[in-house]
């Protein structure tokens, strides 16, 4: 039976939220977000309880705490920011507090006789509380107690006992020093982890170092890539990601277009990782050396910008693991190496590792460090090849471990894959994750796409990142709607997500071009061959992306997804939704002709309360796209767009702050 | 980092439903019901995993167990149904099956070569299953496996090989004896706890036994009370609760309808419990003798019903408990006995027992003897008075204490309070709840309650206990709308609800008069008095409850609330539902004039297809309260009540089951 202590504990804590299953997982926060965390607290009978959210680093040993306030049915909220990047705890405590209890009761007494008792009690809990408190404060709640006592006994006034017993100030004071000793914790800890800003808002630009050479025809090499960092920066992107870079195997090559043989000029895909020349840790020669990898590292980052590397865990047939550690792979009863398969395909180029291996220290041991090597070079952003394919458990431990010596480090999970698979890796670590936006094209699905991101239980720790492509996937939509598909795909993307990313120069010059009908692969893609791309055509997007970065840093309501509502419109060729940010000074409403052929009109209806506009009030809508400011009144407005001309508008909602002389002035 | 072995754990186990604050707490069933659990099961990569349900009780070591199905989307699904009642636990585990993987790809393999490669692998793996198996399946497996391996060698026809690697009889049999060494255990076992089937059905009547007097004037004995009893049986009730039966105490005593002062005559309430004649374990000498209750508890018995004590852990000023044991209460700043009171209300007659006293060890084991006193007399009901105004933590331990030695006690909750607390009392052990059905009147507010109370997350611990008045609880329904309010709130808390009860015979002979006006008191009441009842009136609903309970008795349908679902009708004074058994034999509709002051009509919407019946067919109405049988046909048909006769349809819906010569057979 609980102790004479434990049955004292009588204040019930339940149902803490945010909380991952039953803790298993941390919740995310990026640096400076706050974590509004709500709980069930109560206690049997009439008593008052008070409640603290506290929270501290992982390897601090001291909470700190905020009081709780209640909300409706014995909900209390607080919340707390959390410090720099790293894994911290939280949790709430309750407890029964005797003298907030006597207070609300001495309230609602009415009987002088009990008035009198009751202030005896309170002045004996007034005591108690002075002798927990010290210095000045204990002087001032003894003085109060020693008052109330002789109040009490004295014969003199029921009002100026009431006043007395009820002095806020001095209560206030007393609330610093409860009697916590029989507090109820819930009784799990549960974890955040919290990342530097760049987990939650970054603009990705992908590109082949190979292609990047200004001489069609020759190899590109990182030099040439660094010389494209001016451009790319210009374009407002921050993260520049690079598929992988090491030497490409020999052994199986595939040739253009995916062909089974290469030709000798081949110059096969950078995912098959490793040849003689090297694996993982290696540059392929083609492209440089270290110390040009070095000094592109440097050049990104005096531009702002930084290089994501991608961590494919696979190898060539001639990758030197391969024969320097055969019990990494498995075997097929010929003794031939057991390459990739999901039958009937086979993917002979490439061998996956058995990371069920009895030698599986040694094999996990050394894949991380491979992520080490490149953390050494100055490399902070890691986009994970098809982490769905290898264990779960072998993620949690890596991204762990190397998460508590570089809090700073960014996993992009490359998982397209089912729901479950793709939120399991997001719970065990990964930072940001791709998503099924390519495919979500109509309003129906991009609403209900969306506003599961933005509100459903994901939102706690799967941050989305949205490509319109990849190298993998040119979607029928870019296939056959021509600019304005690339156009409104961009803004889409830009601005439903705070993450967001294309490959390019694919995307800016439209590459748009099937192998065959019916396949999501590019015709002559660069997975297989080196392209030359023509960069200053005159129709490039360029400009629109420099734009939509620019738009995208300097409204704060897109560089997050929790101010996400979508806004009706009476067209089912147009979608809108407004992002507003957490303080509401900032609301960026996007409107998107999701037609590309099609000039389409409609009436938006826009819920005026949300943005603290009164129903008769004036205010303005700046595009920021094209510059142009229109006067709205109401919240029913008229919207046409010319997907011709340009398929979106990306409207600054700004409220009327003052009028002068006839004259409008907005926010 | 993981072991190898435990690396080799890659199946994942999450979100296994049902699960009460991550386990805290027990999910309840009744003996007999199947308890059906879904979880998320799946690993990385293309792999065919498979999961189980398992479970035992809580004293047993082994696991039983049974195979999970997949349902979509990576949710796995399975039931099973435990023994006696007790304390049981349940999980799920998964893993990678080697086999079933190698079999599932197998089918999907095309080129020839990689047939023969493939079946030399399942050969290995049907020869390791094989070790695994025992005497006769270790030959088949063996053979098997022999088998294939020749014919992988053989150069024979590729239909003989795949025929045989895919054989379902041999499979099935492998199926048996996988290899889990690496499986994945959800790392909670679930509670569960098992009732006896009273816990989910019962029909409870509420009497005082002073009041059972044939001879108007004088005290009713246990022995009056006895020979009540065939009359309860009669009106199928099978719970027959008493309100405190103990010795009242006299000092503070209450007068009729509650005056502060009670005069020489006065019995005073029930619930004001102890005097010098005796406390908790006592019987009141007015009422009888120990034998008295023996014979009471034996004649229940033998009429199917059993007798409910009450159970209220308060004291009179005279309670021995008080001069026995005076550090089992406060005091006052005065030394006075600190009574009752949530200010500015006093209950000076009560003293609440302190239960964060030093000594709450010898008081807690003391209030648990109360309970095992009884239950050595032969009571297994238990209806617990104002619960929400003792320690959670009392509750938990004492109830968990009894039941492991008499699983078979059944507790109910009268706690009216907020529903966070209601419901900790549920998940901490109460076998039933009272609910808010006395406050719930209009169609919506019904319609809300019961759709929360069957289907939201309390489905799973909360059983309500619908009663449509009490002693303390004489609702403004009751009080204004005559015996027809009186048929129609008897009817909805015995459909809507499978436990329900009413406080007799206050409800048959329709008491309806309030002590004045706003208050849901009886205007003398019998807490305060002794009341002779005329229980042969001639308007006595006495043949109606009898009507409804074997109603209930005789159609499963209504022994459970988890069947619930509403039923659209076009007019708010008219509400309507339809109960299903588990096994869909048994279908109730219910339609209540919830006016009881005029006819109304109405269409009703069923939903046929829920109830397996053709849009066009022909289904009958069997209106169990009145005997018309009703032919109706197509979903919407006209429904007609006049509380002036019966505002009531209890229909049973039967199917048609056959035509024979023109002439229609129902089911």
């Amino acid at each position: 039976m609980p102790t004479p202590d434990e049955a004292r504990a009588r204040a019930v804590v339940d149902r803490v939220e945010p909380a991952i299953d039953c803790g298993r997982f941390a919740v995310k926060r990026v640096q400076g977000e706050p974590l509004v965390v709500v709980a069930d607290c109560f206690t049997d009978g009439h008593d008052t309880i008070r409640a603290m959210l506290r929270w501290r680093a992982e390897d601090e040993p001291e909470w700190r705490e905020v009081e709780m306030q209640p909300l409706v049915n014995d909900r209390w909220q607080a919340l707390f920011i959390a410090g720099e990047p790293g894994r911290y705890r939280y949790g709430v405590v309750a407890w029964v507090d005797p003298l907030a209890t006597w207070r609300t009761e001495f309230a609602r007494r009415e009987d002088p006789a009990d008035l009198r008792i009751a202030a005896r009690v309170g002045a004996a809990l007034i005591a108690e509380t002075s002798r927990r408190a010290g210095g000045g404060e204990r002087t001032i709640l003894a003085e109060w107690s020693r008052a109330l006592e002789a109040a009490a006994g004295d014969g003199g006034g029921l009002d100026r006992l009431r006043s007395l017993a009820l002095d806020d100030i001095r209560y206030g004071l007393a609330l610093r020093f409860p009697d916590r000793r029989f507090q109820t914790a819930w009784p799990i800890e549960l974890p955040l982890k919290v990342d530097r800003p760049r987990a939650g808002f970054s603009s990705w630009y992908e590109l082949f170092p190979r292609s990047t050479s200004p001489q069609r025809g020759r190899h590109g090499t990182l030099a040439d890539c660094a010389a494209r960092l001016d451009d790319i920066a210009a374009m407002g992107f921050d993260v520049v990601y690079l598929p992988p870079i090491h030497p490409i195997g020999r052994e199986k090559r595939k040739g253009r277009n995916n062909a089974l043989a290469a030709g000798a000029q081949d110059v096969g895909s950078p995912w098959a990782i490793g040849s003689s020349e090297g694996g993982h840790k290696s540059i392929h020669p083609q492209l440089g050396t270290l110390d040009d990898f070095r000094a592109l590292v440097a050049k990104a980052k005096s531009l702002g910008m930084e290089i994501a590397l991608d961590i494919a865990f696979q190898c060539a047939p001639d990758h030197p693991y391969v024969e320097a550690h055969p019990q990494w792979f498995r075997r097929r009863p010929d003794g031939t190496v057991q390459y990739a398969e999901n039958p009937p395909k086979k993917y002979q180029d490439i061998y996956p590792f058995d990371f069920e291996t009895d030698d599986s220290a040694a094999l996990w041991q050394e894949l991380r460090s491979v992520f080490e090597f490149w953390i050494v070079e100055g490399v902070r952003v890691f986009r994970v090849d098809n982490p769905h394919t290898k264990p779960f458990a072998f993620w949690e431990w890596v991204i762990d471990e190397i998460g508590r010596e570089h809090p700073d480090v960014v996993f992009l999970a490359e998982a397209f894959t089912r729901p479950k698979p793709m939120h399991r890796l997001a719970k065990l670590g990964f930072t940001q994750s791709y998503t099924y936006f390519a495919w979500r094209n109509t309003k129906e699905e991009l609403t209900e796409y969306f506003t599961e991101l933005a509100h459903g239980p994901g939102r706690e720790y799967f941050r989305p990142n949205a490509w319109p492509n990849t190298p993998d996937i040119l979607t029928e939509a870019l296939q056959y709607g021509g600019r304005a598909a690339f156009v409104s795909r961009l803004v889409l993307a830009a601005t439903l997500s705070a993450n967001y990313g294309i490959y390019g120069p694919a995307y800016e010059l439209m590459e748009h071009v099937a192998r065959e009908p019916g396949s999501e692969e590019y015709l002559d893609s660069e997975k297989y061959e080196i392209r030359h791309w023509d960069l200053d055509r005159p129709d490039s997007l360029r400009p629109l992306l420099a734009l939509v970065n620019r738009i995208r840093r300097e409204n704060p309501a897109l560089q997050s997804n929790a101010g996400l509502s979508f806004v009706s419109v009476d067209n089912p060729q147009l979608i809108a939704y407004a992002k507003r940010s957490a303080d509401a000074t900032n609301t960026i409403v996007t409107v998107v002709d999701l037609d590309p052929h099609h000039v389409q009109s409609g009436w938006i209806d826009l819920d005026l309360a949300r943005f603290g506009i009164a129903p008769d009030d004036t205010f303005q809508m700046h595009d920021l796209l094209s510059g142009a400011r229109y006067l709205w009144h109401g919240a029913r407005n008229f919207v046409l767009l010319d997907p011709a001309r340009m398929p979106a508008h990306v409207f600054r909602l700004r409220r009327r702050i003052r009028r002068e002389q006839d004259f409008d002035y907005f926010d």
